[in-house]
């Protein structure tokens, strides 16, 4: 019987299509997950409807029964989608007539599949956006008790891979906390966008129908109702936004897995992680490897590759809608699913992640502390320039002659600078350290108090959930 | 001399490095754009120095009457780059070696190339922010006056470019007035995570100088200052954002670029562009080109790249700072230019344009009323779902014979549904219009409505401006 | 059972991995689709390490036999294919341990994952790439029909998408036989280097057995073997190739599917396509939308993406193995899947489309002969730079006037130059298409002879087949 | 005077564009680097029509002497390019005008700027495809010297970053010859593409003079004539292949860019990069910074953004020219430069690079020999499965009791497994190595045959070049 009511909406062709014409034109395979979004928007369009004397009360009622039911078979797996249905909204209005007979009709009074994709799309989103921020939330939690249980591990600093300075391992934490504190906000800003009501718009024109669309945008927890018809079922920013917002976030993510997969290395050694998050070979025993921060490295590629695909296919499409934005759902989809597992996985990887301080103080070299060394002769009144000038040929020479730095004596120091007194010799990681004490430094001073206002933000996340 | 300077830093090292070398590191080529930014950061540093009392007062005003004087010499095209100095902080640097001699030095005390660049390119970033966000203003200014002036031309609207629904050109327009705004507040979002100082970071640690980061900021009109000095010399977020919001901006540009071709087709035939925005051919002499609408549609393709290929420089970086994060200039300057030119030369082109009013109204086929006449049904009392098929087989029946909708006769309509009365024939262009008076639709009272509350927009911008 | 082969694996581990990392790290929800290059590959190679004394020859027919019933089992749908089980090699082995018992561990024997998957990706590209330019000549094959059957239609050919010179329809059509026959080619190239056996480079070492892999590469029809066993492993250019080929070609199919689409507008009206492909609206019954064509064009973005993702997955990964790589699977399937739907629904709706000869003649403007005014001009002395002047003003002239050119008389011609005859008045659309007779150009003559190398093309195509 | 010749073109206009429309049009700022192509094109050209009786033979003498002194204006840069002239072609054009009159007007008979440009894209693609491939040879003689050189170091070989199984250096070495071998064989086919020969075809529709194509794209050395004209103006297919083949040996040199960061670490010491390869720290005076590699690394991206953009820029363009098309131009030269550079700082610097193969050696864990032990276990019988299992057992008690495998004792040993014999404690990295004797595999039997068959392939680079 569905079937007869999309043979309807073809009155005037002569030809059926094929089935696998039907097959490339479907969506039903994917925007199925769009069905409480669905059902909830064509609830409140009923009851608006009836509301606004459009349709009669007992009609609203029927519906919103009639879709409850059609709810519970879906939430319950007994639901039957059909291919040739096309989309989750004809399936669903299909079914309806099935359980109230003509009635169901009249649900598509004043309403368009173009605005009602439109605001299932936006509903998604919005609740999308949503977890993605509180699986950030989440992570970031365990990043700042994790920086704080470990304030006083010392890790060698990097730039270009090459030890650089000494730094608190909790400083090195409490960047990506920075990170992630980023990405919360970015989603944020564009949940004020997502969260504006399409429905309304008709097929592009608006309505010739006194609907109340602020009705509807309340109901719905809506912030606004769109300004424009032709705009309003013509616009995706949203999803491309999201996407790129999604793509900045898996960045981060590369980067944390990287790290780790280096730290793992037997090189390294700084860490271990969890065996639950590792696998082995079926070949080499010995082996436990960081798949899932691989993976989560890896996943980055198809993030941008959604963000890119949705970029090219809204590229040069005239106004109103066109097909080609069909394409939005499956990219989209894989994004938010993506980009939650990813958060999720590499946050029990990160908890589970045992760390090795003593391999980390004892991998770096002596040579970590020469900008400490030019900072001791700034000290006696030299430019940072002149300094650093000096300073390369004492490491020069303590490299050529296989020697670290501490391992110099102060005769050999003062043929580089007469500057140097004995007290050079004195310069440790620990100092180098709380050396570093400028706001955002990695002086163990500075770094709590980002843990205090770190852990004042979480505090705020927990408030926003209640 | 400057190239003593740089030698200096490579005091360890045995060998030089070729000039094939240089040019494959040197920024300078590109990078030199950054010279305002660079000098007034470094004049609020010197100063910030001075009166912490990490330097003499003197010899900050020393330095800043170098650079002023540098800054004099780069302005009128007098000063010389150098590659080998590699980026624009060197060969300012060098430069001021030579006006004021080792007392340049000190410049570098508490600063890193690490956090200068970044500092350099938040300046540069939000300058450029504010004149995305202007020129898109001024174009937002322009549709306004279009759609007022216009406000009595009917366009058929299109869905899959197939005629859908009578619309007011007016409201096309306003369309994109929506999108641009969206980009406006997507720039304003993005500026907000851009006007962080990140100076005062040093290389990745922070520094152990007594620096006052709250001073450099203020001076200098941030927000914020950095929390954490790994995080704010490894992060490029600002930088990738700005190009997302790049890249959408210009898929509208690209949208509105395809329908000015569309438009000026000779099948189309609605508008006329102005000849200072056409080309001709070399070969056919009455060719009259939309290039500059074309190049703004494949420019599109250039901003998609840049986008793409700074989240592919990222991916999977460990912290700090790397070499590959040089790689954000080139594509982020382009950008920029790519942007701000096209939206200026989209505008200059819509303002250029002539609208062929009689043409648009000619070109309806009556078929695009056939929405009107199934509303019709509707209001005597069939569900949407019914009349919809009882229009299809009208419409069917008409193109069969080859008759326009208002061709037929009351006894043919009458044949499809008895609910059919003569009125059926009192449909017009004019009357589906106006009908579609729901909010944000395309009813004369409504685009009038929307037309009101832009120009209220639009005398914000100006009043933001003073 | 399986589970416990795969414990095994994890033998060293204390902690096992909980159901959202086997979710995160299952590949066998997508790599079920190499089950019969699984099953082939394992045979051949079974019966290589029975032929070499490896395994015992009744090990190898148990092993076969087993395999041989497993097909069978996911032919027929009754295979359970088991998420924690990981992968569909996993999977397999499984099943197999079921049937045959220990035996099958000796399957593994000279074998790691890491070949056994670059042997199935390749046997699977491998095929998907034949049938892609099997889909291609069948497209091909369809495309010269309709060119020798439309001979004599001419059109507007358009630069800019301004009416340009006429054109015969059959030239345009065969534009397209060239860019597919291009694309034909570069899947054969790529084909060269996809058809490479990696079997035998065990998890990246060789393999201290004494294998023979020229034998397993001839059985499995492959025309060498890899050369170095960590490439082996690490490579996924093929990939990648082949995705950047598809990509192509899906931009040639958009431009198509442009074509289409606006070939289908009520402005343009050259063609109408078959019901079979378009579809309605659910809000205005007159509409015939081309959908198909329209989710070509934008699948197009589709496949840039998963280019686009495998790219990123591939930068800057150390050598060899990296589970990242496990992210080449969904994007391939979905570019292999979307790529043959796509041209086999174009090739389709292409057959289907009905052309509008008389529309397209009626459409030319005089104008569009222009440029062989200008030639008349240069057959009397003018230099083409100089004709083109006159011609210029010409058309100037006429247009201001709303006249067409024919319109004009002979003496308004002589204004603009003395050299114009009363047969100016005779250039007709067909003689400027018959003019164009270089070779390759749009003169009937010059277009047959593209249609017979055409069909010698479409001809060696079906040899091939042979 | 080359401004009126321009504004001749614009003839049918009545206002001329702005200066910012001029700069948004014109190319001459980038496309000035298709001069010689241009110039010879244009030689042959002229050629052609003096042979065809086209032009008198006078002309082209003119002409040819003409364009030779162009040459070399250009060369010595004496050449004064004008923006407003837009491109190379009209630079070029205005000024022959100067050099020569109203002959040079006859060198635009029967071509067109459409024809033209596609040519000489082609001849500049031509001599790219050449570089690159011949770059790619020199950095692979490089390698092979390199892998023979170092035929004795042993080095970790790794999956997952993790410790695997011992392999040659020269082995990993030769992984990067196989990749760059594929590059090369990629830029071939992609030569056979980009090798046809497009004049003669006009603006799109042919030429109404009797050129003689096969006379031009002989003397230019092209393998054929394009076919079709509308096709031949519409066709970037070549500018898309060749950037993807540019995006996959980017790929390769950010795997190996990134393997030399690694090994370059403190914590991994295999290597030690040239100095002239390096940078130092304006603050860190120890740091010696792989900054090449780092942006090699990063520079993939920039070359993976000029493919989407151009993928972007092609989709949904009907045929033929639009100027979109124009947006070749800078990505492709970019491409081609950020290629050949790479590749040869990435030659310069592998051969600049200080092996340390002690400490190579030294790194090894006892526990990479493990597959070797599973191994042993196969030799005496138990299946491959089985073997594992034992195996991991035995490797997660030497872990848990912090031992070495080696350090176990047989008494140990057997209380895994019955079957272990005395002889498990010879098992050696160099037997390990020279026990993967299979073909591609790493014993140095192998290795050498592959090192053999790589100079047989170089030396066939050579003889290429004779």
């Amino acid at each position: 019987m569905g079937v007869k009511k999309e043979a309807r909406l073809r009155g005037r062709f002569k030809e059926d299509i094929s089935e696998s014409v039907q097959r490339y034109l479907a969506s039903a395979p994917y925007d199925w997950r769009l069905y409480r979004q669905d059902i909830l928007g064509s609830q409140v369009h009923a009851e608006m409807l009836a509301r606004q004397g459009i349709i009669p009360r007992g009609d609203y009622v029927k519906i919103k029964d009639g879709l409850h039911s059609i709810l519970k078979e879906i939430d319950s797996g007994r639901f039957q989608f059909k291919l040739e249905l096309e989309d989750i909204h004809m399936n669903i209005e299909s079914r309806l007539f099935e359980l109230i007979g003509e009635t169901a009709g009249k649900l598509h009074t004043a309403r368009s599949r173009n605005d009602q994709v439109a605001l299932d799309m936006r509903l998604f989103a919005r609740e999308a956006a949503g977890k993605v921020v509180a699986a950030l939330q989440g992570f970031n939690s365990v990043l700042v008790e994790i920086a704080e249980k470990n304030i006083k591990v010392v890790m060698p600093g990097y730039t270009h891979l090459q030890q650089a300075q000494p730094v608190l391992f909790s400083h090195h934490v409490l960047a990506y906390f920075q990170m992630f504190s980023r990405d919360i906000s970015r989603f944020e800003s564009c949940l004020s966008r997502i969260n504006i009501m399409p429905l309304g718009s008709g097929a592009l024109a608006g309505l010739p129908y006194p609907v109340d669309r602020e009705f509807v945008a309340g109901k719905l927890g809506f912030d606004d109702v769109s300004a424009n018809s032709i705009d309003a079922v013509s616009d995706r920013d949203f999803i491309i936004e999201f996407e790129s917002a999604s793509a900045i976030c898996m960045m981060h993510l590369s980067r944390l897995a990287e790290e780790i997969i280096l730290w793992s290395t037997a090189e390294f050694g700084f860490i271990e992680i969890g065996d639950a998050y590792a696998t082995s070979s079926s070949i080499m025993p010995q082996k436990k490897n960081p798949d899932t921060a691989e993976l989560a490295r890896g996943k980055a590629g198809r993030v941008y590759g959604h963000l890119l695909a949705m970029l090219t296919v809204m590229k040069g499409l005239p106004l109103a809608y066109n097909r080609d934005m069909q394409e939005d759902k499956e990219g989209f989809f894989d994004t938010v699913d993506t980009l939650i597992s990813s958060i999720d996985i590499m946050c029990g990887l990160v908890a589970s992640t045992k760390i090795n301080a003593a391999r980390m103080k004892y991998s770096m070299q002596s040579y970590i502390l020469a900008t400490d060394v030019a900072d001791y002769l700034v000290g006696k009144g030299l430019s940072f320039r002149e300094a650093h000038d000096v300073v390369s040929r004492v490491v020069s020479y303590a490299i050529g002659n296989n020697r670290e730095l501490n391992e110099l004596d102060i005769k050999e120091y003062k043929g580089f600078s007469k500057m140097f007194e004995k007290d050079v010799l004195a310069i440790t990681l620990q100092k180098s350290v709380e050396a570093r004490s400028s706001q955002g430094g990695t002086a163990t001073a500075e770094v709590k108090k980002s843990i205090e206002s770190a852990k004042v933000a979480v505090n705020g996340y927990a408030r926003q959930k209640d």
